[in-house]
């Protein structure tokens, strides 16, 4: 199996360990082949960072609906990456700097931070909330994604080497700001799809003592498809609430069905 | 009774006891099937945040038209959650800081607050005041904004957990403002529906020395329709000011049929 | 007569009362019968406000055409309300600080002010130029704005009362701003809409020696219809300067015709 | 003659004499019986505010196109009103001033030291530069804008009374300004409009050694029409370099029926 | 020969010599009998401002296409003007100021030392890009602009008189600015025309050891047609290009073929 | 061959050598007669600077699609211009400035050092977004663009000349700027455009073990075209990573097809 091949590659963190272990609450579950070709893919470019010696900076753009898991694949290729820096910049992280002054300061500090290191891998997780983009009157602000586009596209001083995983669910939206020409590469994360991934993650989650295939007819029977189109986050945390509902399996069932008509 | 049910889980706060009947002054009145789902699923959520080891931070929105009593219902659910950590955000608390800074200063400081707590409930009311929504010109602070959609989307550190209750009367500018996607779970607060409701409501405040069947009626009579759809705040009140007038019945009767004419 | 009677209940003011007499220059003339309503009114929001436990604060909005009294009959409500402290909020007031935020730190210190008497009354005067409404481009303060409709929709502290009465003659501007809403009551203030209720005027005033019906005559034939919709205050500030003309009559059916024709 | 009775008035300033002078550097030539009109309703607004005890503040607008003389007769009046106290406020004052706060902070002091006589007359000249109106974008200061209108609406001290002449060359932008309607009364200046107001202009000048006639003929003869419409400034400025010129009567024509040609 | 006459009028400069000599690097050539008139033009009102009592300031607009020779023009007739104080306010000049305030100040700083002179004259230089004007968003500092437009009418202290050339290539703008109506003259400028004129040039400067004739002639071939429509500075200094580019006569003609076909 | 002939050109470089170099990873290939001519053009410019009198500043400006080589190529020319002072200004060396004053004072300082040399030549490299454009609303830096616009096209002081070369890709973005007609020429810099060419760098950079025949032909059949339109740098850095897959041809063919079929 490739994921535990790709285990056995002992990650070697300087601090940030727990960092990337606090996004992946439930690990990663191997519930489609598409899973597995994005970490191949990420991997390809890590190996590429590593070994390359006219390219010292590479981007990519992790782009996906809500909750489909864009986060935790870029944390695991990041604990998969074995990369002596690795830094995970998220909106949390910046919401306590008071200007966007503060903010531009913690970026470059993030950036001159990892020139230190030979190889440095970032995640700027959630782009379009770094940027505080709001739909409403297209507000955001300019001068960080300035900062961030500039950053990530910037090659190291020499000896050095810049992997930098970047993950958003707006792609249009970075599309429109001229962002997504940027990257050096992009890796769709699509939603759990149709009913046979549900499944999937079901089983492996060990849900309702293996009543799966009863739950995934019965949210089939309810929304009358097998389309899913739900994040696997959405799944998961549902199922925790589920669990401690009167009745789980009816619950899980009325909530999940709910997700699918209301649509994404 | 599922309410008094849960009176007898008995409530431990901290500081803010107070505070929470400050927004409680008719107390919650029964006068619908649908009060007392919004109270039990405000109860679930509270059980889940405070027994499931895998998610620190749950975030619902209660949103319903202007007056319907979402506060009050908020208020009631933080006093039935037996936290040791409550605290309403309300514009009124923000208005006294004079600019932006001072706002999410203020804001970061409850949070931190509640991040002290092993098991924390914030009320934030009324987030289109709290970000100074205006209509004209689709105004607002993106600041707050983001600042309030960020927090309350970050798990508080390990070992710690949190519930944030927020409020809106106006859901479709927090849609366009793509922020309801933040929360975990929303739950609809709608007004008084119709005549029978509305006479639940007369019935268990005790008003007319009992003569809601006549009102009710003779408000029947000049809408010339059973449907109400005004919000359990304008009712109350309004009832006060009618005690005073020289002809309760007919006052209450002439105010409300208007305000039902009016619309909401 | 129910002025004269109510002017028996004794007004017992802290400090302003030059204030109140200083937007009242011609007292309050009893030309229709909505005058004396419009006093009532009011004076049931008194004593609702001084009487009802359960609610803290209420607010009124005086609205209607430029000139038609709205200053002078918030004013002569709160003579009327025998409350101790009173105060006026106008835009003179406010022009002399120098930014938004001396001008919200004025406000706050009047609402703080008034917290400390158990029964207050607040006239917010002119509210659109408050908030320098200015219709090309949309132009406000929104900080100001805000702070005034969180300021009159909240509670002073327990055992304190406020009565707030705001008049604005853009009604429609507040509607946009999702101003109105936020009122627990409106009274609307109209012009001297015609011919009869301009006689009542020109008599009390002992206006053209007696001579009233033949100038409100002459003004009908000018203008041709029997219509007047021209403010009270415009009124008797052009009986003013009349008096000083070569032909008083003359001039005055001629300024007035004038000012019916061009409308409101 | 009106005007030279109205000179026999012992004008009284305090210091602003050569002031008014330098606006008047041709004087007031009276071309038309409009311009007596306008002198005699500007001394009624004068006599209003001295004489009538009601009224403590009047404010009126002198409106026309460019060059149409607005400020020379605001300025007239201020001569012949014998007031103790006359300020001019142009944009030439205000731009000295480094920022909007300066600019008001020098407004204010005006109007305090206009408070301080018993009779003062401001003219508030070009309202329109005075706060930065700018047609693209329709940009200007709103917080100029706010100061003036408040301020010559509010009344000063008892005992103490103020005129405001102010003027503008765009009456529609303070229209859209919600301006118009804030003034007590308006009075229209208009440009010279035909040939035979402007050969009253060259016959009072004794321009071009009494061919008046032949000058204007020959423009009538250019244009083909007997309108003229161009201000009294431009005519009397073009005057000054048409004697210098190698031809002044030909090219005085020239220019002049230019000036009609293009329009207003 | 017109200019020739006027080069012997002494000019008398305090300081600014070179300065005006750094723009007309390659002098007037007197191409057509426009610029003749354009530099008469300039003398007469030079003139009217030296002599005339009551005009203290006046104002003209040099405009036209992009390279036409304006700065070149007003820059020769300050020399000829023989005026005691000229200055040069250029873009360059202002783009050493840190902001706003500070470009402000230059400019008033200049203004009060013209007016200490008893005759200055100014050239406002290439006034859209004083303002800083781009025409995405329409954007300009509204502040600069004011601050032109009213210190260029202004007159200055009694005693002193000013003359104002300002240079602009988009007089579209400045209409829509309503800018310029506030200049009392304004004066085209236009680019070289047709073939003929740009024979005159090349005569004069004897380029291509004189065979120009065959050069317009190329060029005509090329483009189909007489008309050329580019400015003198670029073509001069194509010309200057052209003599260091091993085919100085094919270059020439193919570069300024390209330049007439893609118009102005 | 042309370059080689150029190669002998001994370079002179003050301090910027390896910054250039740093730009020019893979060199300059001659994939195309085009190359050619940008150079031979970029040294013209070089050398009427250096030798003309009457011209003592010039601004190219270099423009085509992303990754077309424009930066290497201004390098290129920089280095073998032999000019004393060369400097690259980059986005990436403004990020490091707190805020556009910071930016406009280090970009000053710039130009300022190059005046002090006798000849020098500055990059502006990627002028959108050193003004921070984002298509999003429109936005840039206005001040940024004022700077460098009337920096570049204002003469050094005398007896010093001054060359800038300025690339961009978004060439109408700086035609709706109004700053393309600033720049006395322009070059275009097109991407690879079809088969042939390509088939030309493979064959230099001696991809494949000198399959390129086959290659390109995989390439060919697959996107159904001989059309490229994939800029060097892209050709050139997905080589890169192609030499580490499992499959470099099948993997160059498959990406480089994508890159196609997406297009520019
Ligand atoms: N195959 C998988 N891919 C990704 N996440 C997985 C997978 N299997 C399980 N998970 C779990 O699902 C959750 C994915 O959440 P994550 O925050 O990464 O989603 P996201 O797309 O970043 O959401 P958002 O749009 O809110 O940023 C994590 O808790 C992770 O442990
Ligand atoms: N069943 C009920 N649900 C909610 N409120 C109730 C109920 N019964 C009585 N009340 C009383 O009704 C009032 C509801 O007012 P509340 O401020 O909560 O409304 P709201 O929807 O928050 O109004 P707003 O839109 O102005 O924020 C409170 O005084 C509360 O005590
Ligand atoms: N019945 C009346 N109602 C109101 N005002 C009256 C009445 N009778 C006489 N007045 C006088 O008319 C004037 C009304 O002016 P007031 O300033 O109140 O009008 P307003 O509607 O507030 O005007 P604005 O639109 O300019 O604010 C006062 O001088 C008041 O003394
Ligand atoms: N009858 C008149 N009315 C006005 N001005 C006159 C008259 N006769 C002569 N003048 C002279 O004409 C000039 C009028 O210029 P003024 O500055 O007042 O015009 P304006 O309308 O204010 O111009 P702008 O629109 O530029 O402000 C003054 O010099 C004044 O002395
Ligand atoms: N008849 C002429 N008129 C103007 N300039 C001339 C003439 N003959 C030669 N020149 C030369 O042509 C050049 C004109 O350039 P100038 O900078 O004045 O043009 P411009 O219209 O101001 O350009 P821009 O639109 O860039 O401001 C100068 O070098 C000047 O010496
Ligand atoms: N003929 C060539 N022209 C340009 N660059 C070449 C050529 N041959 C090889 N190269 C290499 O191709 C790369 C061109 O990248 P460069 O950064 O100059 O592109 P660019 O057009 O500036 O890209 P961007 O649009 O991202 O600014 C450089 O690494 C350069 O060494
Ligand atoms: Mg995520
Ligand atoms: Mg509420
Ligand atoms: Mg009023
Ligand atoms: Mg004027
Ligand atoms: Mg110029
Ligand atoms: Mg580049």
């Amino acid at each position: 199996d490739f994921l535990h091949a790709l285990d056995e590659v002992k990650p070697a963190f300087g601090t940030d360990d727990s960092e990337l272990e606090d996004v992946l609450p439930f690990g990663i579950i191997e519930y489609s082949e598409g899973i597995r070709h994005i970490l191949k893919d990420g991997m390809l470019y890590v190996k590429t960072v590593k070994e390359q010696p006219n390219l010292r900076v590479m981007s990519v753009l992790l782009h996906g609906p809500r909750s489909s898991g864009k986060t935790a694949l870029a944390a695991k290729i990041a604990q998969l990456s074995d990369f002596p820096f690795i830094k995970l910049i998220t909106p949390a992280a910046l919401v306590g700097y008071r200007d966007e002054l503060a903010k531009k300061d913690y970026l470059h500090k993030i950036f001159t931070d990892a020139y230190k290191s030979p190889l440095s891998l970032l995640i700027i997780d959630n782009i379009e909330r770094l940027i505080d983009w709001v739909p409403v009157g297209a507000r955001f602000s300019g001068s960080i994604l300035n900062t961030l586009v500039t950053l990530f596209a910037t090659p190291p001083p020499k000896g050095h080497r810049l992997l930098v995983l970047a993950t958003t669910s707006q792609r249009s939206v970075l599309e429109q700001l001229d962002v997504t020409s940027a990257f050096d590469h992009t890796i769709p994360v699509p939603a759990i799809s149709d009913a046979s991934e549900l499944k999937a993650v079901l089983e492996q989650v060990q849900a309702f003592d293996g009543n799966h295939e009863g739950v995934v007819e019965d949210i089939h029977q309810t929304t009358g498809s097998s389309e899913v189109n739900v994040g696997i986050k959405t799944i998961l945390t549902t199922l925790e609430t589920a669990k401690l509902s009167e009745h789980p399996e009816e619950w899980f069932v009325e909530q999940v069905s709910g997700l699918i008509a209301r649509g994404p």
